[in-house]
């Protein structure tokens, strides 16, 4: 399958050669990270090594991170609390970044508390827990090249509390999630998290470049992009074509070796149209056209021409089934 | 540290080389599980395999087994409906096994549901859920020589239905816990269950003869062996010698090279005797003494013996220290 052309790195994105690397040193220790004899030292001391790296992604401290098992999980322990408002920085079907330093504004002057679900920007576009003005966000490893099974929830100051553990038992993270840490995946995360604050800013061009170069492709043909003229992370788009179903061209680009997504893969196979979509007043016969292509670090230019080619293939295909009157 | 001496298998297992080449095989893969690309498919697909592995363990059902981030998760998932009674099948400090079946039995007649964390007895005994009577039942993967981060709530019956949510937003795992899956984990937990299959029945004889030898060679000295005489998961003691702390001993026998523990690694670093130690009605005295020594399949016979000599030598440092006046 060497011709496979993966563009849904915001569904998971591939594992950094850092985070591999990490992982595997990881699989040669032995140890409970709450245990006290050399081993278990030794298994701590990846976890909070690693807590620094994701701290110093966000900008935050290290005491204030809570490992957990992903997004799902931190968001989940976020929303316990109910008063607080969430929003995610950058939404993860369009790419369209959300006014986070406002809608603080707006929910700290009515005495309110914000989480921000950070989740598909971390790594991709800088955000600093400070500056953002969240007061507590969600990273999630395997969107930025870390493992799938291992998040964070990030506080902005330590004097916030948490409400009730979500998990408990044993006394791990500072008592704010039980459970025996995973030691390996927490060590890839750390990796991925180093490696992103490396690269993030030659990416982000480089991608918004790649963007760019696809949307310029649809040029004079009937593709619509949505939230085009918003602010975007630099590696999303979402479009559709009138009268093409986004599950029938998924199926076909599939085949001809195009990996892409319509919509959030946490919703694919559920039939129904997006709620994003349509909060942004996008009529639901192209709303269920909906494709989205999410890139990374390894992305080359020449995967979005061939992308592009591929999709100009897909719309004749279309006017011609319409010609013939055969449906799409 | 070539010359270290792991004997401290029920905080965590040494991950099996099956597990390690599973997880590494995942790693090279791209692809979120509820994507319908190819890639996607294919992660879905080791999660399937995994599923069946795990089920196979137990002898339950594969669509009863719905994957956690781990032991304590999957706890946590089956007491949140009160009503429910919860039992260990192995104690993880004595390694007493309980009697599930004669539980099952008085809970059942009054209509009670029992919920059994298996963590420290999957993959070291032979344990079926049908027959065990157990309704509901927590695996571990890193307990079994699985990854840490990755564990199991099984059911018995697919009429069973959990509580709400723990975790709620995609649709994973039948609704029954949301998030991306740990692809990587959930594989390397299958191939650990599938190892640990093959290979229970020896390792079960072999422990036990190791683990007998060592006790053997506590005779005539001062150590007393907690639960002797009950029926014990074959590969874990619990002992004490009068006069002897627990804590100093652990930092005297790491120094010496033995990784070993003082009870549960959930509590080391508390200073509370251990809970279960007192419902045994042994003297905190005694129990503020107990060393757990736990062993698994790479454990050699030789690591037996040399765990034995330092701890005799420790011993005999005590009744010196005593002797002069010393504290030990």
């Amino acid at each position: 399958m060497s011709e496979r052309v993966y563009l849904d790195w915001n569904a998971t994105a591939p594992l950094r050669p850092e985070a591999r690397a990490a992982m595997i040193v990881a699989f040669d220790l032995v140890g409970n990270p709450s245990s006290v004899h050399h081993e278990g030292r030794t298994a701590r001391r990846l976890i909070e090594e690693a807590r620094e790296r994701v701290a110093a992604l966000v900008g935050a401290e290290p005491r204030n991170v809570v490992f957990t098992s992903g997004g799902t999980e931190a968001n989940t322990m976020a929303l316990s609390p109910a008063l607080l408002v969430s929003i995610m920085a950058a939404n993860n079907e369009t790419g369209v970044i959300q006014p986070v330093g406002a809608a603080a504004a707006l929910i700290h002057a009515a005495g309110g508390m914000l989480h921000v679900d950070a989740v598909q920007a971390t790594g991709r576009i800088p955000f600093d827990i400070g500056s953002s003005g969240a007061d507590l966000i969600t990273v999630s490893a395997h969107k930025l090249g870390g493992p799938q099974g291992v998040g964070a929830l990030i506080k902005r100051s330590a004097t916030l509390h948490l409400a009730e553990p979500l998990l408990r038992g044993g006394g791990q993270e500072r008592g704010a999630r039980a459970g025996t840490e995973n030691v390996a995946g927490i060590a890839g995360f750390g990796a991925a998290a180093a490696s992103a604050m490396v690269t993030m800013a030659a990416d982000c061009e480089r991608l918004r470049s790649l963007r760019d170069r696809l949307e310029a492709g649809f040029a004079g043909g009937p593709t619509v992009v949505f939230g085009r003229n918003a602010e975007r992370l630099p590696n999303t788009s979402l479009f559709a074509a009138p009268g093409l179903r986004a599950e029938t061209a998924l199926i076909n680009l599939d085949l001809m070796g195009f990996a892409v997504s319509s919509g959030s893969a946490c919703s694919s196979g559920k039939v129904a149209a997006s709620h994003v979509l349509a909060a942004m007043g996008v009529p639901g016969d192209l709303s269920a056209g909906a494709i989205r292509l999410s890139i990374g670090p390894a992305t080359r230019e020449n995967e979005i021409d061939l992308f592009l080619k591929a999709w100009m293939k897909r719309l004749a295909g279309l006017s011609k089934g319409r010609q013939s009157g055969l449906a799409a």
